[in-house]
């Protein structure tokens, strides 16, 4: 990390636009039934038998990744799992993505071939088939544009808003680890500059650091959920941190959430790295963001199905809207959650 | 247009992302019944009978557009007409859009509301429903990506693949328009960066600068093909210019294309703005780019229902490989067909 990146190989200007598309369509071949025609048409078409999900995002330089410590072949990786990971927040299952990128010259082919390694390989690992796109240039930075696809059968949807008194409050993994992914990682940004020479050890933060840096969608918990025949009542993904995605549910669904701040599941090495930032752990869980893990909310008669399974935790309940969101610490104390998660259009003030 | 822009009343950041979200869906009802959930979860929901046909496109401040020529509810217009255009080009009816966008702090939520009224008026006038995207902000200028979702029967698509030996050669509207009305506008730009007190007339190039700032896309050729019972052996929308296109069908199909240099429809505006500008109109016509025609290829049994269609010209014919594609003048002269339409990433050089 921190090099002086040289990829000042291949101009894009030696092949042009078609070039190019032509150049990325051969690494792209077609895996899902339901990818009726990809790359290199005026559009592509899919045929679901059942419903199409349908989820985008916009990623740019300098605002969502940096960069000086976000590989080339990560970032490709990590664009498509922020999107998948919507899907799979409908209880859905992602097939088929588009990806558009808009890049300076500064890049070279070798560049955006590493780019599309990452997002070939979220292709690869998460069975999605790339069938379109767009590739323009752009004045200054890098930015990523992926659309994801999926399918679900109306009876499997889950929405934010289903949420009822009573129900069981689910996350599955850990949280806070890719927030204190990212403070380690702009941490040694600062050293490097101050000394290029600084080689940084980040063995002791490996965990939080591919958190941050190479993030999965948890297909593995739709699977749970299909297996065990739970469908959610609500669902969303933990991007923005876990007190705005509960808010979320809890506004769309009519209703409030009590959660314990015991519950709340984090790793050994993300408790240990808020320790060495003086950050509250439970405030890097709270309102840290981009774990990517699924928040649900399932009917009390599946406590026995989830309580000690290890892909998930019950950190709390639903109840009437009157009672306020709340987290219950472990002294029993009530203190009302309130939305803290990153806010891109408020971060330029 | 060229005045000063004066959009800084309500700054972005006093409503957050969410807000804003808020704020846009309001704006847009579902009125597509295959549209099932819209703005407001981790994902759209849509679900169609036949195939769904997706495209997007990325348009990038200072290399799709300038703002200072471009109206913002025009370029909201502009960019989901692009889209559709692509949609149409599959013999597809469009049915959804996702829009997401990246604003600096240079626009207020009064420009916003500007771009977002010709997205409206695009979707009402194209009756297609606004389901999702998202919203951040940019460090410089405006990004604006689109994605188009449609629908079609399997027999009624159209790919660029599909042209045969002797097929006619067919375009709709006519060509040049836009680009002859970036011609003027850039004219314009010019005469008001000497003097700003400078009020141009354009009144008497008022089809091509509309063409150039908003355009349309052609659903009433698609009605026009349903309503004739003729499904096109190949077809690709005029984004590029005429030869490019040209070209992309050819390959695609394996054949080889003639056409005929005083049958290229051109409007007698661009004619005489092509003679104030010493641009040869054909050159206009064939690598002008942004016309958003359809351009297909028909079995010569629908001659007679296309011959005199005031909608469409027949510009010439399908040949084999061997024959390469050619332009055939008045005098009779064969010019081989060469792709010098736009390309952004040749542009920066």
């Amino acid at each position: 990390m921190f090099e002086e990146k040289d990829f000042e190989k291949t101009p894009l200007s030696s092949m042009g636009e078609f070039g190019l598309i032509e150049h990325i369509k051969k690494q792209f071949a077609l895996d899902q039934t339901s990818s009726i025609i990809g790359i290199g048409d005026d559009a592509a078409i899919i045929s679901h038998a059942d419903n199409t999900v349908v989820s985008t995002d916009l990623l740019i330089e300098g605002i969502h990744f940096d960069l000086s410590y976000m590989p080339l072949k990560h970032l490709g990786y990590k664009a498509v799992i922020v999107n998948l990971s919507d899907v799979f927040a409908m209880n859905a299952i992602p097939t088929q993505i588009t990806v558009s990128i808009a890049i300076s010259n500064r890049f070279s082919l070798e560049a955006i071939d590493e780019l599309y390694k990452g997002i070939a390989l979220a292709c690869k690992r998460y069975k999605v088939d790339l069938v379109g796109g767009d590739t323009t240039s752009s004045k200054t930075g890098l930015i990523i544009s992926v659309t994801a696809l999926g399918t679900a059968k109306t009876e499997k949807l889950s929405y934010r808003s289903g949420a009822k008194e009573n129900d069981l409050i689910v996350v599955s993994g850990d949280l806070g680890g890719a927030y204190m992914g990212l403070q380690v990682l702009e941490r040694e940004k600062a050293v490097y500059k101050v000394n290029p020479n600084s080689q940084p050890d980040l063995s002791t933060y490996a965990y939080s650091v591919e958190r941050q840096l190479k993030p999965e969608a948890r297909a593995d918990i739709i699977d749970l959920l299909d297996s065990s025949n739970i469908v959610p009542t609500s669902m969303i993904d933990v991007s923005d941190g876990l007190s705005s995605e509960l808010l979320h549910l809890a506004k769309s669904s009519g209703v409030s959430c009590q959660i314990y701040e015991d519950k709340i599941p984090i790793d050994p090495e993300v408790l240990q790295i808020c320790k060495e930032f003086s950050i509250n752990n439970t405030t890097a869980a709270l309102n840290g963001g981009e774990d990517y893990e699924l928040l649900f909310t399932v009917d009390q008669k599946h406590y026995d199905a989830l309580k000690n399974h290890p892909l998930v935790t019950v950190i709390g309940h639903i109840s009437e809207v009157a009672k306020g969101n709340n987290l219950i610490t472990g002294l029993g104390q009530q203190i009302e959650l309130t939305a803290q998660g990153w806010n891109s259009l408020l971060e330029q003030d």
